[in-house]
């Protein structure tokens, strides 16, 4: 055989997030990074199911460290993509079972979870299997407050995900804040339940009025010391930075913002974190699973500082 | 017959502007939705005669109220999409006068046109339609003044409504703002004819330094408080918003500031509105459509309040 | 206004199926051309909720005779395309329910129903709505037999109508035949019952053993006289033609053959049809949705010729 | 200065049609070969108006050797490529009567016109600018006879151009054979000229109960042994071999049988040839340039072969 | 946990190829199934080196059972996807010798590799690894011979492999088959090595004149009972099949004749194959993906059969 | 011959940069336009081959007169595009010999380059043949620094152009400015030879707390008065302004603000200038290109200024 040296360029190989080994268990990581191909919560376009494959594929872009807060995460923590989720092709109610029960024990094994969907819905299993016991804060960035209820007399679908987890107590809604949201309204209370439970919601006017640091010293404000989630649907940006999407609203923020307000979670006792909604399907650019890759790069990153500080 | 109740998701159904119903008359409406699928205007690309149907599939997205100014436009006016003005797809000059003659006779019921091209020398068959003996106010979104001469020999193209609508009194100069204005010049004095005649030009870089609210106080300043006229060409945005057009202009404006634009119109004695240059086959996302569309809405929007004012 | 005459080319005006009416109703109708905007039932990719739109669009390009036959359908029949039927998008079993409610009040009042999915599933509500009371033979052009029994436990998935179909005898399987079944199989005995329940299964090896004129003998002499329902997947299809469909098989029939299959119906009972699996959003050029409606058309044609006879 | 040897891959450079040499002027030249960017003439959907340049790029493609006759045109010919002729981009009229004076300058030169289109009215004034007083017969790929009279009370449109080249005598009914012809009729006599003139219409059905080579021996009988002017309209070939153009008709020829007739045209006396209807916009893939181009080199090389004879 | 049991559909999971498991080490392998991201050899468009992963991508539609022998390679054989070679993006040379040792490695274990490139000039390296000290047989689809010599001074390039091949004794010319041979020619001699030194070529009129059964015949007689190697270019097809590719050439075979041609080898000593020249940034649709993976399947199936009887 | 006047839309005729004439030889240029179609310097997507030609393509769309500073270059300078530098399509090494010697011939003639790539790579070869004796100043516009080191044991590829430019004097790391830097790093000193070099390197993160005004500021501060060279590398923009590149990183600046940076550098000395990365095959809607001729454009305007002011 040759002895000549043979290199592994990033186009190569098995494509995990963020070249990340694969793990077909859970025992020793501290983040496991999770699929999730489920799209049956849609209202409209349908798609997202195929956002791990494609997210997967484009975060082989993703390099080891972070260049602001020069964070290597594979220094600080075990890292395993484990794969997706195995899930219901026809049944929501099956699939949110599977999906809780599937975090449950993830939970169980002491690793956090980043994941990558699937429609937003899967936000409200994934909360139900890591947060039982305690009302977690959320940082919700998006177009839309995702705190309706019944759509077509359906109550689960990717519009209440965040409905139910208040409902549930699963998450604070004191401790609760919405960036982004924006897009005309099916009724003139549709995001009534938010306001009424106490979120704070900032909608995309007022996020322009603050600007992005002033939004960031409000996140920090509302979230506080507390165990918080942290959950990014591709549509809080703009849609020229995720046309890849199931629900485009026109108007949002940037993806240097979005970057920006990620990272400055920095500190924060962040449990688990996802980014929904990449709808392949839609975007023949590729650009919206390469920004969701790097939205989970810089979730990452916040995540295991702390982590590695406890497990010290 | 099973006795299951149907729903109709937004992607079903014949796919009217924004949704609204579908009218064989313009009796009775207070806002006529129309659409004008002409291009012959055009100096490049064409494409834009398929403007009017691709708009019409992506507006589904948008819903009943506005998130801002929660206006829903149905409670306040009566509005139908009167589908496309017919025209003649070997001839400017007959299809001018059709056009023409088509909004002549929507005027003449009393309804307000709010339009989607088409290139942009549709505005001046509008015009000359509903604006007959008196000159309007314009607000002019657009990276070209449109106010050239002729080209190639040719009077009637989309770089010359605005000449004509001002040599022909359909438009009051000094009450006409042009927002967006730039891209290289065919000659020094290209839109030498707005600024001799009195309109204010609003080229990009001075609408940077004054930022969209500044834009929206000068807009607001030289339209006053007569009856008005709205055009909203998309290459006035920035092409990342716009793809889908057949001259694009590096460097606009972005999609938020022209939906705040727009919204700042509010009050304003708004006549007629359009947004034109959309040109599908340019687009392989839809975004130009979706952009348009909320375009649309918005325009919709201010100007659904002041006619049910009117008319109460 | 302006005298002046206006036209309306085939891009213009709101999509209606090869531009037949709009009606809101089904009385008086001998065809109505319906949407079935549903995908619930897709085992991989979904997007053929979208197929009815995309298909609506581009059935401009229908001109009204037919170049073989001379038929023009527009004067042997009343016709109308009477939009989508409502469903449900969170339920397979409710929209199944539905969709036969609307078929089974469209065939009391005595119209043929001519339909364009969604996925293949929709046949079967199809079929319990308008074949009550009697079984009818079967044309069948497919890559799939779909004559599957469950899959993941859910019995009602769009590899499964014709099991059903048999099992409920809406259809008679001998007089049913599937033309162009291929592709790797999940088990050997995949379409095991079609052919134990006496289906004549044309797969694509014999197909060009046969050529396509000894397949039309074939079908012609499988289904002999009695009443006939015609579904064509367009998955049948070589995937060159129908790019846009969820679970492409390469290697299948062309365009020309398809065509000339159907035409070759001309004569037969038929007295419904479908084509189906029409995904848009995986076909960046638009050729699977031309060419689902130039099947249309095709089918169309062969359905008013012995209407017209019948009712004279 | 490096003595470094460079080289000059196939997609450097300014991409001249097959990458012959530019020229300025006609002088000289034994095959001239032309870009036409004219599009007004379409019913449909514009666009060919960039045929010429896309196929001057995916013509780069092209080597210099026809793999099955051995002719090789550069060392038979002058050959060059003289541009696009200019055109008025406004106006019918006008641009027929500058194409037409731009052939039959080139005419008189002595030089033999190969042209990329463009729509297909284009044939129109080049038979008017080479073939004055004489009628040529005609060998005319297509989907569509396009010897129809007015559409929209214009007589000149891209369905025209035959109706009109018979009348004024430009073509020899008696010597003209049009073959593909397919695709739903506007009047069931929307062809009946080309019938009663004398032309042999192959139709699609005929055309593979004849097979390819059954068509050949066809095309040159009726052709006999004159001077032959040979147009290949893209829409001819299967829509999957040709999706950006304006007018796909379903169920056309394929690429190899399409190469293989215009190779079989050896040894006629071709005066001129044409390839038109190549619209980029509705191509993503770029296939249907690469196929003109590729018909491109084999009108060509039956082109050379006689003129290098009849010039020894 | 919840018990509620879920499922792995297609679209879900890693992207192994055909869903085969991963493995680390060729150990106890009888197929490895290998991955070779090389496009260095490419003398126009690159993009080969994303060839590996698109394919395992849309590999994920192949299913178990082959619908026409009723093979089932996973009961026959032991088979894992190895991943893929690790390669020098820049530099041939290395590269070789690095794919070489690999392939040479695997060969040592005593599996047979099915490989999917990258570029054409890979199948050099893996005959070099599999072939030492005998010469193979070899079938060869493709629409160009690849036994050019140098280009532009460098001897390796995806038009030569098999000059080297021959050269170097690693294949038997008089048992070597060339299938779909055509497009222009640099040089009239550009093949002229396949034919001087044996090779039986069947350019793609005589495919057509023999039809896909009697090419069938012809590759079995060349070829024989010996040990042979089974190579497919993509660009062997027609490229509507493969528009994902280098360099396309009009006019070639189709999937179904391609299919059925592998299939047709069945009972050979096929001792490895491969798919090269995939090129996805060339295919918006990722039919060209699916092709191959097709074409994979029916290898692999024609290579099980024998091994498994031979290791019996 | 007709006496009809004819004209040349801008979508006609052979595509050189900016419409700018074609010339054969250097002499008599006071800037030369020039392509570099070279990427064997990728590390990870291929493509910027096509670069040069598809910016020849879209470049037609600038017109002759600068908006802001109303310099129309053609009035001050004899400019001309002289196509593409022949390359070595095999070799690195014998690629930067020629392009390094194609541009010393230039320099001697005394013009100035403004090159269109290519991968960043080639700006080293351009440097070695313009700078000769001297260490210039240098903008440049990137989201990588380009001063690493070898990659797999490769010394040049595009990551290092600037680290071999300033090693071998070619630019003065005193007067060199980075602007846009960003993105994950492969290791936390990946860029460190830059700052430790003397560089000033501008991140995203400072040049938005700075504001464009400010950049421009420090820019200017930083190169001073000596002579200068622009490189542009496209991938600094945001990725939704240039997503056909190859190694897109989320969050950089805006279209509209890297033409007032490169507008704001009028005056400088400017020796030359380069736009690079522009990878076609990843930009469905040319949006690149577009961008990259705008660029070019701007460029272009500050180049010609002092040269016309020395000359005079």
């Amino acid at each position: 055989m040759s002895e000549q040296k043979g290199y592994r360029p990033r186009f190569t190989g098995m494509p995990t997030l963020m070249r990340f080994p694969w793990a077909e268990t859970f025992e020793g990581l501290d983040v496991a990074l999770v699929g999730v191909p489920f799209d049956l919560g849609v209202t409209n376009r349908a798609g997202a199911r195929h956002g791990p494959r494609q997210v997967r594929d484009f975060s082989s872009m993703i390099r080891k460290t972070n260049h602001v807060t020069m964070v290597s995460p594979k220094e600080l923590c075990v890292i395993a993509d484990v794969g997706d989720v195995p899930i219901d092709i026809f049944s929501i109610e099956k699939s949110l079972a599977i999906i809780e029960g599937f975090y449950g024990e993830l939970h169980r094994t002491g690793a956090m979870p980043l994941s990558v969907g699937g429609d937003h819905l899967i936000t409200l299993p994934i909360l139900r299997g890591i947060t039982r016991h305690r009302s977690v804060g959320l940082v919700h960035f998006d177009a839309h407050c995702d705190t309706e209820g019944s759509y077509m007399d359906n109550p689960f679908h990717h519009g209440t995900p965040f409905w139910h987890a208040t409902t549930e107590g699963l998450i604070d809604p004191q401790r609760t804040v919405q960036i982004g949201i924006r897009g005309s309204l099916s009724d003139a209370d549709q995001w009534a339940f938010s306001r009424e439970a106490g979120m704070r919601v900032i909608g995309i006017e007022e996020y322009f009025d603050l600007g992005y640091k002033g939004v960031i010293a409000e996140i920090r404000r509302v979230v506080g010391d507390g165990p918080v989630y942290v959950t990014f649907d591709v549509d809080g940006l703009d849609p020229v930075y995720a046309p890849g999407t199931g629900t485009p609203e026109a108007g949002g923020f940037n993806m240097f913002e979005a970057l920006h307000m990620v990272r400055a979670l920095r500190g924060l006792d962040v449990i688990g974190a996802d980014v929904v909604e990449v709808s392949p399907p839609f975007d023949p650019s590729g650009l919206t699973a390469i920004h969701a890759a790097t939205i989970l790069f810089e979730l990452l990153c916040i995540m295991v500082e702390p982590w590695a500080r406890k497990s010290r």
